[in-house]
């Protein structure tokens, strides 16, 4: 044990956490960005990431789940009356510098998520994702709202369809960093898992703008134009298709006069524009900026920048990435842990309605297991996967919070509690579950799909 | 000329330069932070800085001027009736985001620069960077005051004396990205502007600490007592010297923890802490921040993560970092430009007092070769390299306009336009002034002091 936590290592963490938190009370507050503030707030959430995945590494856990709960903690000190680190909820500049470098976290994931994939191995499970997604989309929207109208009467039926809606979407940034942790994002039930969490996040992302038009129709004394769906949908397809399609031959030729640059890091910059441009389209276009992320990933491949690493010896896009990321991400992950408020568990209703739509979100997603259309390959592993709600389900449940019908918002206060213990828990039992799962049933390397190298060009 | 600009190259970066400003246009505004804004200001930004820096590369300009004068004209561009890029001055998003990426990005450049100066070898320069760092604040500062005060007989006392206190600090971003990109960051020319620099911010803080406390005393109608001014220097100096000698035992132990920690990416992550810590606690006893980052940087050592790297294979700081640097230091130096308001540079008397103002700078700095013990030395590059005020005399300026004596801003508005067209030039005409004086006087390597490999322990 000493070994592992040497205590000089423990007393200099503390060291530097009472002397952030001091700092924190020394200076002053305000609505303009204060750099120092940022400064203590990365500090603190980087030492927290880092302490809590080092703890559960050795407990042979996921190191996510540590930064998760490491996060959980630090939101909540306060409830034992310890407010050293009030300052990352209540100050301005802790909680804009937060938010800004957790989220450029989960689009740099979605794209290194993206960069691992292979395009034409995806395809092959492609009609496995579809079905997978769908049946994951589904069923979890008519439990999730059968649910709601059973044991909350009161509230309304557009409420009762929102909470349908949350329980949608999967969170694909949880399982993926877990699949990377264990070495198995290269299996084919990777491949299906990321492919249908694309499509599912696509799919939610539809059945939230629909949820939502309704509801705003309804609340302006109208219905809904079945064509107005039908658009919300086409943009949506129509995104992805087209941003696969230009996106691979634009990257082709963007890297090929890339040779031609004489300021370093070309191979970098390129890359990270490519994820930027496309997070941004996406959310243009009104679906969220990691799916952008993702197929900006998805498009970008070796070959493109051969030539310009022959010329000047640069890395590879993977390992360039990867200090950028180790950075980034962990923020992203102490952040959603932060954002959690435990007192909404002393409720015994909350905390009953909350049991039960998470038994509704976990059992909705276990269908996917049916979906899937190749054989021999780990079902299981499939429907735990797609378990996690993560961030999509914390921002369709701020979505509702704010949407107001008839005067009250959709989401009432403590359907929102509930909503977010859901997201809590099927976001923090993923990780150990898919681990046991993966450990129980390892994988054997497939013979019948070698590694393609430098991929397929479309 | 066909093969440096690809024809396509152009024509690509102008459709991407279309769809984001055309995007920013279809987005609504609003107090919240919006990440698609965020990443609509990145990627200009970044796009900017490639391309200008890949102009100047091609001009044998350094790239950071490149950078620098892109910025300048995204951010004027709306005077010749283009407003496609007024969202990164007007966006509440788009410059909360920029602005906190822009801080971070100097904040890291100076801990690389920290990272590449070796300590043994700044002590032995360490008197030369003393006393040209104590003439290039004296100097400035009374020619400034005095210039003020002939100048501008209208304004008071006080704005003459913090006229001349805008004067003092040396912005060492530009000189050490410039020495740099031209390979000499290694020489003693190098060493000793980059010491001076550090201690010319010190006493350039002191003093506008000082001038503050001065002015804010006589504002409430009484005069400030030298103790006060005593409090303020001596904090300064012991931050420094107890960084350094604290900073390097801590930084042996933490990196010995290292070895044992399970996760990845240890030495980075623990440097990266390491540079925020350092900056943050700069900025809590009153100095900048990048002083704290380049502290930082000199107090970490090859040795003390050898065996970190010998157990897991992992890289050295300086390539890790490299990748995190190269996205966010261009932003800070696309800012700087974006900042620049042309529209100053209408009105004659403001250019007048600022062509004066400017010379007063620049012959102020002059005086710093006379400071150099060694012999043999290139004089003429450090009187150079200490030429520009860059964002320490923008700071400088902010301060003074928002400091009120007797009802009136001390700084006024002619003035600031003139102390930023002065701290423009100066930092404009360095890189290319510096590099001409470089390439005629080619560094031989010096034989007396051979390179100390892993450096001495304190």
């Amino acid at each position: 044990m000493k070994k592992l936590f040497p205590p000089r290592l423990i007393l200099i963490i503390i060291a530097a956490f009472i002397f952030t938190a001091v700092g924190a009370y020394a200076s002053g507050d305000g609505e303009a960005l204060s750099i120092p503030k940022v400064l203590l707030a990365l500090l603190t959430v980087t030492i927290a990431a880092r302490v809590g995945g080092e703890v559960f590494a050795a407990l042979k856990q996921p190191s996510v789940l540590g930064e998760l709960i490491f996060g959980i903690i630090l939101g909540n000190l306060a409830l034992v009356g310890c407010n050293w680190f009030d300052f990352l909820k209540a100050d301005y500049s802790a909680k804009v510098g937060i938010e800004l470098l957790a989220e450029l976290g989960v689009i740099l994931l979605l794209f290194q998520v993206g960069l691992e994939s292979d395009l034409s191995k995806m395809m092959k499970v492609g009609a496995s994702s579809l079905v997978v997604a769908t049946l994951g989309v589904v069923t979890p929207f008519i439990l999730g709202w059968g649910v709601a109208a059973l044991l909350l009467p009161n509230e309304g039926f557009y409420a009762h369809m929102f909470i349908g809606a949350t329980l949608c979407a999967t969170s694909v940034g949880i399982t993926a960093r877990v699949l990377m942790d264990l070495g198995c994002i290269q299996t084919p039930e990777a491949r299906i898992i990321l492919g249908a969490a694309v499509i599912d996040d696509v799919q939610g992302l539809v059945i939230l703008a629909a949820v939502t038009g309704i509801i705003e129709a309804a609340n302006a004394g109208g219905t809904m134009q079945a064509s107005g769906i039908v658009v919300i949908v086409a943009k949506a397809v129509l995104f992805l298709v087209a941003a696969i399609l230009i996106g691979r031959w634009l990257s082709k030729k963007t890297f090929r006069m890339a040779v031609y640059m004489r300021t370093g890091d070309a191979i970098l910059i390129i890359a990270l524009v490519f994820c930027f441009l496309f997070a941004y389209l996406a959310a243009i276009v009104g679906l969220a900026p990691i799916v952008g992320a993702f197929a900006a990933g998805l498009i970008l491949d070796e070959v493109h920048w051969k030539a310009r690493r022959r010329l000047r010896g640069e890395d590879n896009v993977d390992s360039l990435i990867k200090p950028v990321a180790s950075i980034l991400v962990p923020v992203f992950f102490v952040s959603m842990g932060i954002q959690v408020d435990l007192r909404n568990f002393a409720s015994p209703s909350v905390l009953a309605f909350a049991a039960i739509l998470t038994l509704a979100a976990v059992i909705g997603k276990q269908v996917c297991a049916l979906g899937i259309l190749e054989k021999g390959l780990n079902r299981m592993s499939v429907g735990l996967g797609m378990i996690p709600r993560g961030e999509v389900g914390l921002i369709f449940a701020s979505i509702g919070s704010k949407l107001v019908f008839k005067g009250e918002p959709v989401v009432s206060a403590a359907t929102f509690s509930a909503i977010v213990i859901m997201v809590v828990v099927t976001t923090m039992i993923t990780p150990p579950l898919l681990s046991a799962n993966f450990k129980k049933h390892p994988h054997k390397p497939d013979p019948k799909s070698p590694t393609v190298e430098g991929g397929i060009d479309l």
